[in-house]
């Protein structure tokens, strides 16, 4: 009997366990269960029209069968269709758009059309921990810039145009290596929409070293200001941006993994060589019943209620914040709001297991959070290099994509903190 | 305004027009639509109890957002409750399957984990296409071994047991490069289900070298003959082969994008963090969908049904093929059925498109079949490299996961090759 080890490829060898599973297990370990503001999914369902939509589809005998590789053919038309006008061009589903396997398998196949080994990516800290994983398994090497805090951050609310790119590091990290910039808008966790003047420079400087760059807006129907979009800012940007975009995150159904790329052809063509061979197509009866959900969303009025609802849900938790004298900063986009545990003082000689000790204080505060207040949230130093984390050390970010229910249980529950403080 | 282009990976760049779109494009050119037995999805919708499950779990809340990355937890103990008694061991749903965007991203996913530069990965002609871009991707490196064809294949019928692995070749093969080895049984698209024999002589230089196995196994529930698995034979080989499976075979939904790996924890945990990182999780609700499928199927006697009605749809064509006298190969599995096509002759001076030229002579019958017969199939030198295609040359693979009506459509229309014969 052969006791050989068979050993992995350099891109898993020395995975570390992410911080969703790390949340996931210790809230499952609570006595009581805590309110979870965790994870940014939904806990509540679509829309029936989105619905309706999805059970419809499942009967149609096409849509159980094989897409397009690219993408279903309505889909794609129905994407043109919402897109072009946000766009300013008529953007062509037969070659300017590849629906992927949700958001994350779009910016994967991206990532694999492009990079060769040591090909260097741009990323802005904080974050989406998938962009490392997915450029080193791609023999891409991340090169980090961070987003500065605001300095009064742990002392007011704060407005999310107050963390500001390090333009300087930025231009710094360029390389003749430099391929690829990831931007991420409205961006998870800080909820920053990118002014038109930030993404002026960043458009300089792209295309003075001729980079790509993939533009992650999947909460690009989700903005409190207003929202640009660096691929139209000047027509050449739409040869150098590919925008990622997400059905899940547009229509609360993040379990249908339906996402979509936008860009030039001569830039999608690769991508969408790379998301073949990956998946070769998306699962066809929820594209199809997106495709079915934008063209219900215009009529039934699904984007003004959207947003409205969203600010909704974001006061709730605004005002548990204030009433506690915890700053937060505002988001402009997104549903998620960061804020500031810098006051808090947690009890001494908390037993804390030794995974969390060894890591900043952001992750103490979200243990100590969920076993003791009730509350689950995200560390937000997963999503910084050993070098920046201490920037956001006494953040958590909270998701507010959950029922007003949930929010106001949390709410109440976060008042507990006022022993602490 | 920038004219550079931003040029491409190693793992995209060449890419050809695969055979599908090739097949599919000359169709959409038909004036008639050609009846078509090219690719393998079905055109009829699963059963009813598959779609009755899909309904009823798009209403489900938690059947809206993410899963689980390694699967929902329904669907990993339906797999384990439907495999276990396959594999002669209790599989553990925690540790020892993981669900994937498809089959093909399950062997995605194993090559991402397992491939570094150079590495070797044996493939057996005629491959599944995607297998060769797949090592690629990864950086690996294929390496061809030939199944000989029958030396009567243009005389007589043949079982599909008469195609023999090339065990020479498969050795000599071998080197201090070679990491994994793919098999795929039931075959496409020789319907060849491997024989214990052949396994074992697998198994005997899978163990001395210390290889892994990627065992594509997405036809296993429609075979005619025994069915034996690799990961069963010896209890070692658990460590070394992630058996592959599919929904879609599995309950005629090739669009819903669920397939599974199973395999000893020690292989499918890098595995599973490569499927991580590529996709994150599989779309939920069809996950969920054929968990209940799973339960269904037992008690509706599905297995059997599925079995018996894919032997008549096989007979429909092999009554045509023994009508034209047209040899073929009697699959052992799988819904697909090579036939020899060297005695028929294609009229001279015949229009061929350059692109059709340029290829085997399966590719000239193809074309012809399809315009002036009226029937469209798949060349399987598209599955050979260039040094073995001419072994194939004669062949067209036939799809027969079509209504009855398809077939007898299809038939009627193959009589017309009695002019050329």
């Amino acid at each position: 009997m052969t006791t050989n080890t068979i050993l992995p490829s350099f891109r898993v060898a020395g995975s570390r366990p992410d911080v969703w599973t790390m949340v996931n297990q210790a809230t499952a370990e609570c006595k009581v269960p805590p309110v979870s503001l965790s994870q940014g999914f939904f806990n509540y369902n679509p829309p029936k029209f989105v619905l309706d939509a999805a059970k419809k589809c499942i009967d149609d005998v096409s849509c159980n069968q094989y897409s397009h590789t690219r993408g279903r053919i309505n889909l794609r038309n129905a994407l043109s269709k919402a897109y072009s006008p946000l766009f300013n061009r008529k953007l062509n589903p037969e070659t300017e758009i590849v629906v992927t396997a949700g958001a994350n398998e779009g910016f994967y196949s991206v990532f694999a059309a492009y990079l060769n080994p040591g090909d260097e990516v741009i990323l802005m800290e904080p974050f989406f921990d998938q962009y490392v994983s997915n450029v080193q398994m791609n023999g891409g090497v991340p090169v980090y810039v961070p987003m500065i805090p605001p300095k009064e951050g742990a002392e007011r609310p704060v407005s999310a145009k107050e963390w500001k790119l390090d333009m300087n590091r930025l231009r710094a990290a360029i390389t003749d290596k430099t391929k690829m910039i990831v931007i991420n808008t409205p961006h998870n966790p800080l909820g920053k929409v990118f002014s038109e003047e930030e993404l002026n420079e960043i458009a300089d400087i792209v295309l003075e070293h001729n980079l790509l760059v993939v533009s992650d807006e999947v909460y690009d129907r989700l903005f409190y200001t207003p929202f640009v979009r660096l691929a139209t800012l000047r027509p050449e940007l739409f040869r150098h941006v590919i925008t990622v975009g997400s059905g899940g995150k547009t229509f609360g159904c993040t379990g249908w993994r339906v996402g979509w790329i936008i860009g030039d052809e001569s830039i999608i063509n690769h991508s969408a060589a790379a998301h073949t061979r990956i998946c070769f197509c998306v699962n066809s009866p929820l594209q199809e019943a997106t495709a079915i959900a934008f063209e219900e969303a215009d009529k039934v009025g699904y984007w003004d209620d959207y947003i409205s609802s969203y600010k909704k849900r974001f006061s709730i938790l605004a005002k548990a914040f204030d009433q506690l004298g915890i700053p937060y900063t505002i988001p402009d986009g997104s549903y998620y709001v960061m804020a500031n545990f810098a006051n808090v003082k947690m009890p001494e000689n908390y037993p804390f297991p030794e995974h969390i000790l060894s890591r900043p204080r952001d992750f103490r505060l979200c243990f100590w959070m969920l076993k003791e207040i009730g509350v689950a949230t995200i560390p937000p130093t997963e999503f910084y290099t050993d070098e920046d984390a201490s920037m956001a050390q006494d953040y958590l970010r909270f998701s507010f994509c959950k029922t007003y229910e949930t929010l106001e249980e949390g709410a109440e529950r976060l008042q507990k903190l006022n022993h602490f403080i």
